[in-house]
């Protein structure tokens, strides 16, 4: 690799850099995921050359409070997957902040044991700048990622909230991992994360406390209404730093993949995602173009009329509409 | 008045809703805050009709920490405005939460002095199901009463945030409480309200620790950058309960007025307050038909080709946008 649009800012990514990421170069898929942090503009002629690559990878979301120990399960996850041949890719999200820049969960991870595993990428991302912000970005970095051949994309998230809420909708199989002795692992569990539950780990399963978090999941998952087909997420109790328990988390896994082949729901996740996707880039699209519309006259004059009383505002909203098309 | 349109719900209005709202018909004016509320499909016909009837209030924002005094600064400016034979209207809105439904401050000065005074209008106002919400509710509320013919409307805000902030935006002139004794205020000015003010009152002056607050607010006014041309935002103190400082309040507010109208900021104000409402209600507008399109073939097929990978998520973003438009 010549390295050369890897140099400094402001160079254009070469015409290869796509072709490149898939032939397996880590340097370069580095610049396209900081291409879609960015929002650079480069970035719509890179989703164009990628959309035919994508479709294959499986999507795994890992949410839940701090210390929880959710870059361990990642960790864990990751190489038992790599037993199996899979290349893995690891992408850290964070939603409560647009400025992660690299000190994220998934680089403790890239520090030990899957540090010189070229079937490994790991990369922790932001949103500087991305029209949208993270909820459009994260699944332009998955679309690059599925290009480039990682069969497993895992996504970690941390907090709880909206935003994670709407990143967890990206996977096709969401983990949330709680622990015992977090007062507050159930309490956030309950304030909406239960519904995004595919699956439920209690990692540190050999801290006191575990039964009682077992228990208290398992009361909730009963309450919610689960009819004869749907799915109903199991509760999988692990020690990730000794290994404990990642087996049968990830048979569960295969299960819940296998569900969603054989209810459609699968199929209905994918077109719901890309929905949104496109959603969201659409309005983010036409909030810049009408942002950038003033000076220009069109919203201005619109303003002027509506102000001095000879428009009303929904005819304003029609025009500029009509006008930012 | 027959009160046939005021009756149950889902019933029209009738055609003379506005007119009777204008010759001062107050339940009239009530039911036509109400649409506004609910973002009724009457609403543009109401606004169409109501827009060549305003640019003639005045609007004054007033907003403060909880307990500063806003209800009592609120009631004796428009005993002062009243004197000089205005007819002024207050408007209490509750960005924090959508479901206010009349409990908010301005009602309990309703129940006093003003409560059987015909120039004076005070409601409280949610934005239950507005498109848009209260930044697509607030403004139009406030056409409806500037058509209504009130010379001063009375924009009052509880809490702080954002959502705040837009709101102090429609105002021609913000005044910021705050009062001594309580420890967050100063605290709450800093976080950004402080670029909000145009003037700002310091009310309980007779309370202890008035003069700490005074200079502490001097100080951090000392500290924003002011031009030779700018507004330099003045301290008023008051005790509102008594009357104490009203008149030096109203001075200070026709002062500003004045400014406005000399600088040129007044007319810009109304200009971006304008390009404001016009942006949001179109995005609100977008939003709905994108996502009224679902279920509909334009969206799930794009969906479908974005899934399979046949395209970009750009350019389906692209494709949605003249879909919608």
């Amino acid at each position: 690799m010549s390295g050369a649009d890897l140099g400094p800012r402001g160079q254009e990514p070469g015409p290869g850099l796509v072709k490149r990421a898939c032939d397996g170069d880590v340097r370069a898929l580095g610049r396209l995921i900081s291409l879609v942090e960015n929002g650079a503009p480069e970035l719509r002629a890179v989703l164009r050359e990628v959309a035919p690559l994508t479709g294959r990878a499986r999507v795994v979301g890992l949410t839940g409070a701090p210390g929880v120990g959710k870059s361990t399960v990642t960790g864990a996850l990751v190489t038992a997957y790599r037993e199996r041949g899979l290349r893995v890719a690891v992408l850290a999200v964070d939603p409560t902040s647009p400025f992660t820049g690299g000190a994220l969960l998934g680089d403790r991870v890239r520090m030990q044991q899957h540090a010189t595993d070229q079937g490994v990428f790991i990369r922790s991302m932001a949103s500087r700048g991305h029209l949208g912000g993270l909820a459009a970005a994260a699944p332009q970095a998955l679309h690059v990622l599925d290009a480039a051949g990682f069969g497993l994309i895992l996504v970690e998230t941390v907090g709880v909230g909206q935003a994670e809420v709407e990143i967890a909708a990206l996977a096709d199989s969401t983990l949330v991992i709680v622990a015992p002795g977090l007062g507050d692992a159930i309490q956030a569990a309950k304030a909406g994360i239960l519904e995004i539950g595919d699956l439920f780990v209690v990692n540190k399963n050999d801290k006191p406390g575990a039964q009682e978090t077992v228990r208290d999941l398992r009361g909730m998952i009963a309450m919610a209404q689960h009819g004869p087909d749907d799915w109903k997420p199991p509760i999988v109790r692990t020690v990730a730093a000794d290994g404990e328990g990642i087996a049968d988390l990830v048979a569960k896994l295969d299960a819940h993949q296998a569900w969603l082949g054989s209810s459609g729901e699968g199929e209905r996740r994918r077109l719901a995602r890309a929905r949104g996707e496109i959603t969201t880039l659409a309005l983010a699209e036409l909030r810049q173009r009408m942002g950038a519309l003033p000076g220009d006259s069109a919203v201005d004059e619109l303003a002027r009329r509506v102000a001095a009383g000879e428009l009303d505002p929904y005819s304003a909203a029609g025009e500029l509409i009509a006008a930012a098309s």
